[in-house]
């Protein structure tokens, strides 16, 4: 019979080690309930100033709740993590962290913007900016099958911090076991992100989240993959997009220009900041590739939602 | 009063140079009727081989009607493109061409799949996969401000070979005008496509076309940009998706192989050949950057739409 965990709040961890003991053990089928602290660990508040972003102890980013041992996973088989329910715990941030980000040598100044999530289903940048929320957890991974720290920012072939915003309740995300007892790890909670989280933070926000666990022996797989059962972006679509390309022979290069030339075209359109423009950004733009075979220009363009501008 | 022109479809043009003489001139606020030739010039025909993309004369490739000359337009400018209306032309081909595409250093022989479109607004990969089509071109563009002769494939700040699937029926594309009188073109018509273009071909086709042309005097941009006025992808999303990650620190690389996996995921899952998957992967998978500031690692993710599967 499967059965229902808490997982214990109090229990983090910062770095990835395949050595760190297992805090809670589980059979296969079975659910656990999270508790999520925001990424920075309960360093930002609703009080907080854009100052303190800069104050961060940086040895507390990504608090992770794990690590969570699954009876008899062995490396080589997959463990399928069902995203079961999450719900945002009333209040986020979004931050221009300097030294981080798309931009960051274009925006070298912290900014801090805090939100109100208490409608639980969506926000407001301002009033005639109506954002709908979207959660899902930023990090979710496998403990990594190479021993010693790893720090969890770089996403690796056990998951960790891939930032993926499709991974929305209803999901499940398929991982490559790498070592015995799988190890999952979960954290950095985003109640709305786009594709690409262009200023390196989503709406951050502590989270209650409910995860199941299966395993598949058998079924080998080399980097994370994942089952989304409903369109994508149903709750941002109604009214369609405004779209900025950028055109180079690097994408990395063409994603910047298309996400300069979106700053461009919010901050002159609906008159606000370039900083306010970039969180935006980060918050609502999808970044797609058009194109990859044109040589050797290729395009990564920018896509804005209409619909949460009333 | 606006006017509706025909272009003759006798008129076409294989390279970008802003010193032919335009066949068409036309006043802002018209409306253009074209009968648009597939990507080859007609040397791929519902009778050909895998064999005839290897003796494809490449002098011929790209044919796009044009110039059309816009009265008033000038550098700096935004000429403004409604795509009006579109319709393939019962039939279609999408190519593994050697040397080209995502994946070309593993793909070395040619591979041709020829399309039934004469349902019109879908086509069967093979009887248990049916692909709705929602047709662009591939390519639109205003003649480049250098002048000489300039290739077709590689796009540009004038636009051109852009591939970007999301220019369907209702779009309007914003063209940052380089010379006088704008010099208007467009060909390579797609019935189907995924972001990214993986293969190089997507579902290539003689197509019908009317597109609709405004001038904004006063509104500069440096690159394409376009509105998309309803959902993306509303044909393709009601059953969701599969999704493969790539993750690496260099954002090509991500990309190949997110497309690897994918390949591997649909030859296996649905049984057909790794040459049919990269096929049908060009064809409606999407590639979107799902993390590009998680340092020193990217993330790329392949979605495959599954309501074609039957």
């Amino acid at each position: 019979m499967p059965r229902t965990h808490l997982f214990p709040p109090d229990r983090v961890h910062y770095v990835w080690n395949n050595a760190l003991p297992p805090v809670l053990e589980i059979d296969p089928g079975d659910t656990v309930i999270y508790e999520l602290r925001d990424v920075t660990d309960n360093q930002i508040t609703p009080a907080s100033t854009a100052e303190d972003l800069t104050r961060l102890d940086w040895s507390r980013i990504y608090p992770l709740a794990g690590p969570l041992l699954v009876k008899g996973a062995q490396p080589g088989d997959v463990l399928e993590v069902e995203i079961v329910d999450l719900h945002p715990k009333g209040w986020g941030w979004t931050g221009i962290i300097p030294g981080y980000g798309l931009l960051a040598e274009e925006f070298e100044q912290p900014y801090l913007k805090i939100w109100d999530l208490s409608p639980g289903d969506h926000t407001f940048f301002r009033e005639d900016i109506r954002i709908p929320l979207d959660p899902f957890c930023g990090t979710m991974g496998v403990a990594p099958r190479e021993p010693g720290e790893h720090p969890v920012m770089p996403p690796g072939p056990f998951g960790g911090n891939m930032d993926i915003r499709h991974l929305t309740r209803g999901s499940r995300l398929f991982l490559p076991v790498q070592v015995e007892g799988a190890l999952f790890s979960v954290g950095d909670a985003h109640a709305a992100q786009g594709d690409g989280e262009i200023c390196v933070t989503a709406i951050e926000a502590p989270m209650y989240a409910v995860l199941r666990f299966y395993l598949h022996k058998g079924r080998s797989i080399e980097e994370p993959q994942f089952l989304c059962p409903k369109p994508l972006t149903a709750k941002y679509d109604e009214k369609g997009y405004y779209a900025t390309t950028g055109i180079a022979p690097d994408l990395m290069v063409a994603a910047k220009k298309a996400v300069r030339y979106m700053i461009d075209h919010i901050s002159q359109t609906y008159r606000m900041s370039r900083e306010e423009a970039y969180i935006l950004a980060s918050v609502v733009v999808d970044l797609k590739i058009s194109e990859v075979v044109d040589k050797p220009n290729w395009i990564v363009t920018a896509y804005l939602p209409l619909s949460i501008f009333r």
